[in-house]
């Protein structure tokens, strides 16, 4: 079984954001499936997708004051400028967390371990709203 | 054909760790698979997965020596710190390096290039066991 | 359905180069699958894929200076360095960026977002060709 399906998240402001739930009421038809694969993707070069602790609003914050250090606004070496300061350390970080996430689905769920949860990881000060295309394929359950 | 299985490794102390031989026997059935997929999944948020060289334990050595310069223990922009010094740190060197791999199989075999090996990123003091979800998806060869 | 290529991607000089035309061209086969994944897999530990921005090129240059000066050559805890100053720095870039892509298909083609586009990460200074193995799984379009 294959089935795809776009989800649209709702702006956010910059910052590391948890949407596990989001996600999972979004895939009704996980729980169909015995054995599979749950692709999400998002469409963007400014944002991306992580899996991380889900219980602390402070682990989602020092993400963002580390990554913001790491990667600077006011790095020397940037040209590409024209879109706002925020913009290429916006794609340097999401290339270093990554577009996609590949998610194991066992007996109808998501099989993530107890404090994984899925981030969206926001790199705009203003992003937008964010495509995400999911992708799940997998073995049917039995009736 | 699908196939999904927990593998437990064993605890390891902080480092990266080569782990192809032991994933690999604990997957038998790869040798069924003409063409297809090997997803390897940790179900942690403060170890990882990665491939690179599988020859020199320098390689290894300088990858920790490198991970534990970029994101240190005493970064004063922590707040999450309850857990230990090394808990943060852990978080973020777990989502630059990813909790999944997924390798092609070709003719029975994971197709890794000469010097690629798998990786266990183990970035606690003490971890402990680390369950791993692999899932196997593709053709079977025909007899 | 499921197909499996390897692609040589030609030589190039350390840096980051968009390959999106040269990767479809390759794979003339997506155009029959309806909805799928395409899993484009790097056999090396010195060079990566990512997916970012595909049309200036100033954003390809400011992602090298970057991440030269993020792995830096002359960073004093390497201790592999037979090899020559670019190898250790091209294995910790690698682990950074990953070593695979798993983008969806849709309708026949890469479903992408509209600046996305697939990087060859070249982190040696003379890497040489490179070899991905490209694997694709879906279901068929109806004729």
């Amino acid at each position: 079984m294959w089935l795809q399906r776009e989800i649209t998240l709702e702006p956010r402001p910059r910052g590391f954001h948890l949407v596990t739930g989001e996600v999972e009421q979004a895939l009704p038809e996980l729980s169909q499936l015995d054995v599979g694969l749950c692709h999400l993707f998002i469409r963007h070069t400014s944002a991306s997708l992580s899996l991380n602790e889900n219980a602390s609003p402070d682990v989602r914050r020092d993400f963002e004051t580390w990554f913001d250090a790491a990667v600077p606004e006011d790095f020397r070496g940037w040209t590409h400028t024209l879109e706002g300061p925020d913009d290429m350390p916006a794609h340097v970080k999401a290339s270093l967390l990554g577009p996609s996430l590949s998610l194991p689905i066992a007996r109808g769920r998501l099989a993530l371990g107890t404090w994984q949860g899925i981030y969206l990881c926001e790199h705009r000060d203003r992003g937008g709203a964010r495509a995400l295309l999911a992708t799940l394929n997998g073995q049917s359950r039995r009736p």
